[in-house]
């Protein structure tokens, strides 16, 4: 940790712009896809590997969230990061910590609800990673669309100076988000999870055909995740892109969020929708 | 605001070190000692005012709290500070701001049981001004102790690469901290204010004569402080340098804090105490 610090202190004396991508590690291609997005907007292209305990709640899957640094480091330099921070949880949690952040009002709904203290563990660890790396611009994926809204008013709130940089969801070639917890489905859970896209895209054809309800939308997109057994929701909204307080009508566009489970996993995604098919 | 941020950022990118003296302004003795404090660590010497809105608590002081930033930026000037930065609270609040830093344990007693909300509102606008003037290095007064040891430890758990330099209590002639709420005291008030380091003295005279009980020496006190009527003590305690945790033995040193109301004012003070008096 004091050799990141040591050595984001000689970037920023000699005035080299680092970029960071923040993971959690066990990369796929949206991770990767974060990194291309660094390009031309800064010096050197840097990502973290950190699995954080305090944005993990009791009975969630922090021990058996997967691992494979080396894999990771492997591909984070194939993708032209020249630094790879991956700090211990010792180092970064030694005894006696204590100071939180909080973004009070965005972090309660959806995710929140569900995850008491999770927004909290996050913007807390990305707040020092922005600080241990002195990163002049960050990336983050749009598929945790509610960590990217959080993020960005803790950046704005704290006068933060990091440009952030925001990556559209990639998805697998069925439609499904890819995402770290993918790996723990089972191949019947794995065709189930495609319900999820099918239930999004069929919400934005809806928007698009000119249905203005988001109350229908939802109703319509439920029935379909429902449809087979195995699908629990957890959680199925429209909300404000910006405030992500629940809308009713669909107007100039609402975010369409959800978090299900399936058997032990939970996953999540989201999509904007809007009449004009041209702004999806 | 911006022009702030711009400045700092120009100043950032050719190496320049800037020190900060962050103050609430109506300007004292201790304030311009801090600058002072500053010389030889930094390239430029800078200070900010700003009557914090979110430290002060209900039917605080916040807006009787005395202002002169005319003279108080002359005076700043005259001492060498090449910035002065005043920022209006509605730009560094404006609508929607919803993110507060929290330093859990060590805000709790002491001033934090009076003041629930105090700390988090000195450590979320610190914080921010440090990220907004890109300072190298801070300075704060001691008579202020917990929140000396609260920003340190924010500075510490959020790896911010500022430093600290902490300043000595500067005092009046006959001993009373100096605080901008010594204005607020009648003559009579300011006559019996001045058993406050009287008691803080005899303390130090006890510990350094080789007595070891902190509830002996905390009752000695408080006989000091009530022997005129007019103050009304909030707390009186000896804890841990540290941790701020009550001790009942000095054994290496404890720290006296205490905070007193005399009329309407509210004013604290502290000392540490040993039983090698070249250690007081």
């Amino acid at each position: 940790m004091d050799e990141m610090s040591d050595y984001a202190a000689e970037l920023q004396k000699k005035d080299i712009r680092l970029g960071l991508v923040p993971t959690m590690g066990y990369l796929h291609e949206g991770h990767l896809s974060l990194v291309r997005l660094l390009d031309g907007k800064c010096d050197i292209k840097g990502a973290s590997i950190f699995v954080n305990p305090i944005q993990f709640g009791k009975g969630e899957d922090m021990e058996a969230y997967p691992r494979d640094e080396e894999l990771d480091i492997a591909k984070f330099t194939d993708e032209g990061c020249e630094v790879v921070f991956c700090p211990s949880a010792d180092d970064m949690y030694p005894d006696g910590f204590q100071t939180y952040i909080d973004v009070e009002v965005l972090s309660k709904p959806l995710c929140g609800l569900f995850r008491p203290n999770h927004f909290r563990g996050v913007v807390t660890v990305v707040n020092r990673l922005f600080n241990l790396t002195r990163c002049s611009v960050a990336a983050f994926g749009l598929k945790d669309y509610q960590q990217a809204i959080v993020i960005r008013r803790m950046v704005k709130d704290l006068n933060i100076p990091v440009e952030l940089v925001f990556g559209e969801t990639v998805r697998e070639d069925d439609g499904l988000a890819m995402s770290t917890r993918n790996s723990y489905l089972t191949s019947e859970e794995r065709t189930l999870a495609r319900l999820i896209p099918v239930s999004l895209n069929w919400a934005a054809v809806q928007a698009s055909s000119g249905s203005n309800d988001c109350m229908r939308i939802l109703k319509g997109m439920r029935e379909i995740l429902v449809s087979q057994p195995g699908i629990d929701i957890q959680y199925l909204e429209a909300v404000d892109t910006e405030t992500l307080q629940p809308r009713r009508s669909i107007n100039n566009g609402v975010q369409i969020l959800l978090a299900v489970n399936i058997g032990k996993t939970r996953l999540i995604d989201n999509c904007h929708i809007c009449h004009d098919r041209e702004k999806v």
